[in-house]
């Protein structure tokens, strides 16, 4: 497809331009374009008003509606977000390691640009503004691929990020919007190996998915959740339903929500009901299976294709296990390696489930809300990898980079 | 295809054992495989005979052959190999980094194995041992699918790894060859992301970009390498020289091997004449632009295809250029990403080098034939991967693990 072709190099050039740029001026750029989205939210807010009808009109609805609207508050936030980039530290340049070998050769690792991001994303306009702000401050260009029913919001935000750059003497290659939003260009993306280094999906289960199985160029998976709670035969019954309470319902459309729950059944007699009934009383729907169901009858009967549904909803899965092994298995074999807690006093069990538990984040008595890259105190995030090669767990600015080795030499040869 | 499904789903199981094993158990192992592979050496190498045998009717010759063979000599280098893994330093476990949040949440980010590895691979059986070996230190289970060719060898030096394994009560799950070896095996491993985390081809260009092309599961790129070496204004003669005979023609039949050195203009006249000469003595045919030629009259004339050919063989392309600008966007144009070389006595030309060229190893003022997992002191390699992400350059032991969050908590909730 040639528009991506002509993207691919244009942004290609502009890498090996960034990858030099000193951390002062990527902080200007980004507070400059902090500014110029306040000063120019009129025509991103316009921009949306026909995004915004154009949905209506062909029917869509509610969650959908809401994650295009940009408001006043919304264009604040972004901005808010670019400036809050340009305070973080600047990964780029960090020497990871540097050793003297025996021949004199100074063999160092330092941490550079990955070069060329590719973005696909759904609905969310504000991403356009969050992943511009991640890539330029970790030295990359950004080849952006927004959903349809957003691309007028997202070309106005652009266009804003982008006479910023103009101003400052940027490649325009730094920030591109693709302009076709059909699902070939998606593909033509996915098959760009020679100019895009790595593509994160942003969106549904379903558009993930589709990546995945279809991109030549490295991917990295983010953002399905099947979280689990496990609260032991040694749980202290207040934190097992306080934070079973939090990871189900503070906010159960989001992938670090709990979507399961399993009881030791030593604990289950003393902590089963106090729990359900906190749970109902906060709205949560409970599908248990059988042991679950004799204890608590109002419980909705369980199938196995709960163990492995993300619900994202007010709904959890609960089944009773024997021991602290059925539960770890159970997790391995259903769970989506996001997040798991094991709720216990007994140090041995805790030490076992953080050891065996193969996950991207794995707690001890604490709510599996906690994966963010805020919460760990990253500062910012671009996603939560649920795969295991090159970052797992969430993804801050250090994970926008790689390496590369630089070696100081004084006529070193091999024999 | 149900071997694969069959041999993905013990594999999996094996890796949840071998991610809590002991340092010390996995040295033990090591060290009895690598006894084993001295005591059954003749079963290893009768199998071989077989294989040379139906290679030799099928008319396969001279690399192919050699690489294909097994003698005491190998057997005895295998075994070596695995004991020097079991004194490596074990990478899984270690605490990469661990904070205390403002809310009291220990956040730590933990070293752990991938899980389950696959490695396609040609000819080389040597391969099967060392693979065993650097999986097993890492607590990986591995999927191995060998060349046709090489079946019965492979074979044999897999049946003593399992019986080594067998005797000490490990999984069988661990090492497991795959014994269709037909495409079909190799595609089916392509796409078994349920039961494989990482997938790393080893062999010629044409594999590579194969399971590139086709896998689903997320694969490390190893191997193409055009690298080149740029003799800078400020070069010293004699090191300009050494480097580039050393990096041409010490082991011209690998990946970090150079296939295009770049002259400044100015340091021509004094330094591509007797250059020339010296690796002419070494038998290697010059193909020169025409600013070569000029001065090189003998040299060959030169393609733009040449720019892009990594030769493998006592060949060099050759060009002259007006500043070191010009050799590095010759370089980020043409280059593979794999090992890069300036040879100066300026300070900031090797600084500027070192900075903009995009590839993952870059040198000054020496060959670049040393990126190598042993050169840079990792004490073992499993390949040198061209791509950015999880690993660019020699990938050691630390390559072969990837992380997790760790998180203690006592209650936290998100509110």
């Amino acid at each position: 497809m040639e528009e991506l072709l002509q993207k691919g190099r244009l942004a290609r050039e502009a890498s090996y331009y960034l990858s030099s740029l000193n951390t002062r001026t990527k902080n200007n750029i980004l507070n400059k374009a902090a500014e110029n989205l306040i000063s120019e939210r009129k025509i991103i807010l316009e921009a949306n008003e026909e995004d915004m009808k154009s949905a209506k009109d062909e029917g869509l609805k509610g969650a959908i509606l809401d994650r295009l609207l940009m408001n006043e508050e919304r264009i604040r936030a972004m901005s808010h977000g670019l400036m809050a980039i340009s305070l973080l530290e600047d990964p780029v340049g960090e020497i990871v390691m540097m050793k003297r070998r025996p021949n004199g050769l100074l063999v160092g690792q330092q941490r550079v640009p990955i070069g060329v991001i590719g973005i696909i994303y759904e609905s969310r306009p504000n991403v356009t503004a969050d992943v511009f702000g991640l890539c330029l401050k970790t030295g990359n260009a950004a080849i952006l691929r927004g959903g349809k029913e957003a691309f007028r919001t997202n070309k106005a935000i652009t266009v804003v990020m982008q006479s910023t750059l103009y101003s400052m003497k940027i490649p325009q290659g730094t920030l591109q919007l693709v302009e076709n939003t059909s699902r070939e260009s998606a593909v033509a993306m996915m098959k760009l190996n020679q100019f895009i280094d790595l593509l994160i999906p942003r969106g549904g289960a379903g558009l993930i998915k589709a990546v995945v199985q279809n991109s030549t160029v490295p991917v990295i998976e983010t953002g399905v959740g099947n979280c689990h709670i496990y609260i032991d035969e040694y749980a202290d019954p207040d934190k097992a339903i306080s934070i079973t309470v939090n990871a189900k319902t503070q906010r159960p459309g989001v992938c670090n929500a709990a979507e399961t729950v399993l009881i030791h059944e030593k604990a289950a007699e003393k902590i089963l009901r106090p729990l359900a009934d906190e749970l109902k009383k906060k709205g949560v729907e409970i599908r248990g299976d059988q042991r679950v169901r004799n204890m608590i009858p109002e419980a909705v009967k369980l199938t196995d294709e709960d163990w492995s549904t993300e619900y994202l909803d007010l709904i959890i899965a609960a089944g009773i296990v024997n021991s602290p092994d059925d539960a770890i298995n159970h997790i391995n074999h259903y769970g989506s390696g996001h997040s798991e807690c094991i709720v216990t006093e007994n140090y041995t069990h805790a030490q076992e489930f953080l050891a065996r538990v193969d996950a991207a984040a794995v707690y001890v008595n604490a709510s599996t809300r906690f994966t963010d890259g805020y919460e760990f105190g990253f500062g910012a995030e671009i996603g939560i990898s649920t795969q295991k090669l090159h970052a797992r767990g969430p993804m801050g600015l250090r994970e926008l980079t790689t390496t590369k080795y630089i070696i100081y030499g004084n006529g070193q040869i091999r024999v």
